[in-house]
């Protein structure tokens, strides 16, 4: 089981906007972190790859998911860190086989493709995770409250694309052939996904994650309806089992036409990718949730004006008021030149707080 | 310059219910047709694509061409018919080299990655389009008023992406780089790729189309704000420019943010992939605009139960009333099995006309 990491374990906070634009309260700036903030596009992150010989070498180590999460923030005055981690730790831990194959992405030995496949499948236990929760406690004695750290878990939908399709896909044929041919074998699996996931997620809380995200990347390339019965319903199953003590961040790429559906899941904070606009999204869900996003990571491709002037847009059209979390709209790209993204944070911080004289 | 093809010379239409619900008026069923029915799926195409030795053997020959655009027609009583064709030969008649290798995608030998190469490009002649133009006087000569003939064509932002990225792309990094940094050069392109389109589309229904259809697939990629500039305004552009003596459609694969602004943009038609619940699209759109769509092709893989639940699904979400041409969400998978076509084409007609039979 999780270590207990009792939050008197742990510094005091020193900047706690993040925090507070997931509950909408004030700030002073418009906070702001970038998925997969660790990664590639730093050379310092590909040098602790390399001495950890692979990606899950590096996720498995806690040592080693310390130094590329604090990474980013040697060299950006973000506004919240995340767990250095894969989406896909949980089926490994049932038993699925993960394996990263240089230069492609994430593969199963052993995908859940029949009915005897599905009938064998269970909430893993909790202890061949524990390279996880460990990394967690890990990361927050070295913040040292410097900013809050977020833990995360794939969705259940999500988790059940890789471990239907074996791996990534692009029409995910035989994962939505068994969710039309087999609603009853999906059911199963999603609803073993997401008490995994929520036991998942409140063991990483335990251990001192101050918030967590789901991640449902692949939920916008269901069907209306679909989307709802097999992907929302599961991740407000995962909502209702969590610690609310931390704010749960809920993030459907591709579910803009639900977003007030989603936003009704029980989440405190819903994250969008750069297809909506921030007004009208502010509009659908009212004060609901906070908002986090939505800048198109290839912006960070268009050099520096062009980076400051699309934050601006962001953050102007989300306009005055708390609730907003600044962030892309997806993962950044490994390719991003790194004075791209200081140029971004300086001018998410100096133009939020400009607003914030205006008003 | 395109074969003059009056309408005077081709027989009158038996079927048709399309055109009718392109232009919101009553028809007996909900007409269906699906995005690539002449393909790969059905053995007949693959024997012909044999025949023809390649990809764009194919599609130059018009006598080929026409054999495949009626191939679907003759296994399923589809409401209309689609030019066999590529969204590409605009760019490849502007020189930019179209090939497609055996089991990829199409690529460009000449991509636009530069100013020089974006200040050499030009509204080709459409000469070069001739065997475009004749394979659609002689499919619509051969269709003999059975169903009415889509002409179609990529829309200049959808265009632009291959011609600047050279082939597919899953992040589109080249293109939005330009996009961002030199939107000049972007603009340049667009305005250049707006009027060949319009002019090719033009000349499609002087040689005999009887509606056309600009695929916007990568227009649901942009940034709000990026959509409205750089793909809606030029395919607001192409559809200035159109004979409007037919019906224009637009699909915008991931458009779902902004139906309302696509249904603005002069369309008589707008497409809507899965993500899009009918009903709330039909709301959204009031009485402007017919709606194409939208059923998830992988639905195809669930079985005939499935398919003829989910086909009903679609139906009562758009209800009664005039206005729907049912279709796909996106283009056929190759794998489909035919017969699964074979209950959906059923499923629609028959469910249809007992919806109007109840009202």
């Amino acid at each position: 089981m999780p270590p207990s990491a009792s939050s008197t374990a742990f510094a005091d906070l020193v900047n706690d906007n993040f925090l507070r634009a997931c509950r909408r309260q004030a700030t002073e700036h418009t906070p702001l972190w970038l998925m997969r903030q660790a990664g590639r596009y730093l050379s310092e992150y590909r040098a602790t790859r390399a001495k950890a010989g692979s990606f899950m070498g590096l996720a498995t180590n806690p040592e080693f998911a310390t130094e590329v999460t604090l990474q980013p923030l040697e060299r950006f005055p973000l506004d919240a860190a995340i767990l250095f981690s894969d989406i896909l730790t949980v089926p490994d831990a049932m038993g699925l086989g993960l394996s990263f194959a240089e230069g492609e992405g994430p593969r199963f030995a052993h995908p859940l493709r029949d009915e005897a496949a599905v009938a064998k499948l269970a909430v893993p236990d909790l202890d061949k995770l524990r390279y996880v929760f460990d990394a967690v406690t890990s990361i927050r004695k070295a913040l040292n409250g410097r900013v809050p750290l977020i833990g995360f878990s794939g969705s259940p939908w999500t988790l059940a694309c890789y471990m239907v399709e074996g791996a990534g896909s692009d029409d995910y044929r035989l994962v939505k052939t068994m969710l039309y041919a087999r609603p009853d074998l999906m059911h199963r699996i999603l609803a073993i996904n997401a008490d995994a996931v929520a036991a998942y997620l409140n063991a990483q809380i335990a251990a001192g994650a101050q918030a967590v995200m789901v991640f449902d990347s692949w939920g916008g390339v269901l069907a209306d309806g679909a989307f709802q019965d097999f992907s929302l319903a599961y991740t407000r199953r995962v909502l209702e089992r969590l610690d609310r003590s931390v704010p749960a961040i809920v993030f459907t790429k591709g579910g803009g036409p639900w977003l007030e559906a989603i936003a009704d899941s029980g989440a405190d904070v819903v994250g969008l990718d750069w297809t909506v606009n921030l007004a009208a999204a502010r509009r659908r869900v009212a004060n609901r949730v906070a908002l986090q996003g939505n800048l198109d990571p290839m912006v960070l491709f268009g050099g520096e004006a062009a980076v400051r002037a699309e934050a601006r847009r962001v953050l102007d059209d989300f306009g005055a008021g708390p609730g907003h979390v600044f962030n892309l709209g997806h993962g950044i790209h490994q390719h991003t030149p790194p004075e791209a993204v200081a140029a971004l944070v300086d001018e998410v911080h100096s133009h939020s707080r400009r607003q914030r004289t205006a008003r």
